[in-house]
């Protein structure tokens, strides 16, 4: 089986201009096959606020109505997504932008209304790859944004953690799938204000002290708990750090391995 | 060859949601090999409005500043090529969403200021069809607003109606092209508010008659020279009508040959 290299980028690095350029350098100097996964950064929320809409949350979580997927799916999937799909193009990176209702590839159901309705918020059901394999075989880079569909005509808001760890799940079957979360932090740090705190490799058991002993909290909990996932279901191994890990492989970050 | 019918929507289809959802049906029902193009609508106008910046514009033409790129890349790109991908899904027709720097398909130079610079417009220098015939030939629909690429990081404003002749004239290397013009007329009318004055068959010599007697004038006189650009280029037949042509060949509507 060939290597694909799969990375997520979180929102602070599209609401950073510098920083996304570097990024996507980087990416585009990425031999092989790849995918890249985007999130989307405040430019939603500033969007929504220009236009005069109320962005509402519930404890901490967006609320996504009909008016939020609509400013959403104008920012993730034209503005974010266009861009970047312009960018790479610059940088001889044959991209292609994707949400999960273009072939028909993350097919979802919307989260069903417990304590609160969350609006147009998608669980994923089910990846579909056979036009993923076709572009990607053809040296073409796809370039998700956060956004999944249900076959009957809704689009849905989506984690893009989430995005990219069932798109390397579904495709390791097909490829050794190398997965990178870039994000703000140098990686798993046991303490979050000290860089020298790094943990390099995080297994299963190892993971499962950091927890017990409180290192790991907050974002990064669901963050490990959803890389461990995706390792017992096919992915071979997961990197968490900055951007500069994607430019050199002795760049300190967190690889996570079973 | 394979026969590939290639389809674009206008603006006022875009605007009209019964209309709309009556074209999907229509377009989803086609048999064979297809491509969809649509034009952008009055949401972009709209959406500039909404969020106070000025529509500027120079003899009835847009100005397409970077402000107005971005509302365009987000309304085209983002809002209506995601919904119509979605709803395309949901008829079981498998769309993917384009601008031309998606797959590298649509290139083009921006065009040059003379007496006044349009801004971020671009003029179509070529088309690559290597990734679109192979989804094409994958049953995948590929879905274009009509946003073209420099290759060098500029997104550009683009002509729907030019969009679709130049996919049509490259395409038509390797498929007998149908190109049909879905628009609020029933085709090319002698009297403009007579939909029994229509004429069912332009040839380049029946054209050359009805501009002669001023017949073919305003916004029709373009759309015709773009036709015949396009049938001297490679392309079979192109037919112009409401969607219904789409629906049943004895449906009456202009068909254009060379």
């Amino acid at each position: 089986m060939q290597q694909l290299t799969i990375v997520k980028i979180g929102g602070e690095l599209i609401d950073d201009a510098a920083a996304l350029t570097d990024f996507m350098d980087a990416f585009a100097s990425i031999q092989g096959l790849k995918l890249l996964v985007h999130g989307g950064g405040k430019l939603a929320s500033k969007m929504m606020s220009d236009l005069g809409h109320e962005v509402k949350m519930h404890k901490g979580r967006r609320i996504t109505d009909a008016q939020s997927l609509d400013v959403i799916t104008m920012v993730y999937a034209g503005k974010i997504n266009k861009q970047l799909v312009a960018q790479l193009q610059k940088r001889n990176c044959n991209a292609l932008g994707f949400t999960g209702a273009d072939g028909n590839t993350i097919v979802a159901t919307k989260r069903p209304i417990k304590e609160v309705d969350f609006g147009f918020v998608g669980d994923i059901e089910h990846v579909n790859t056979s036009v993923l394999k076709l572009l990607i075989e053809s040296q073409v880079t796809p370039v998700f944004c956060a956004i999944s569909h249900d076959e009957n005509g809704s689009l849905f808001n989506t984690n893009a953690d989430t995005i990219a760890s069932e798109l390397a799940i579904a495709l390791s079957k097909d490829y050794h799938v190398q997965l990178y979360y870039c994000f703000d932090k140098a990686g798993v740090l046991k303490d979050v204000k000290d860089e020298n705190s790094l943990v390099p490799l995080v297994t299963k058991s190892i993971a499962d002290e950091l927890i017990g002993q409180g290192y790991i909290v907050d974002g990064m909990l669901p963050k490990i708990h959803n890389c461990f996932y995706a390792l017992e279901n096919g992915v071979d191994t997961i990197h968490l750090g900055k951007l500069e890990m994607l430019k050199a492989a002795d760049v300190a970050h967190t690889k996570i391995v079973l």
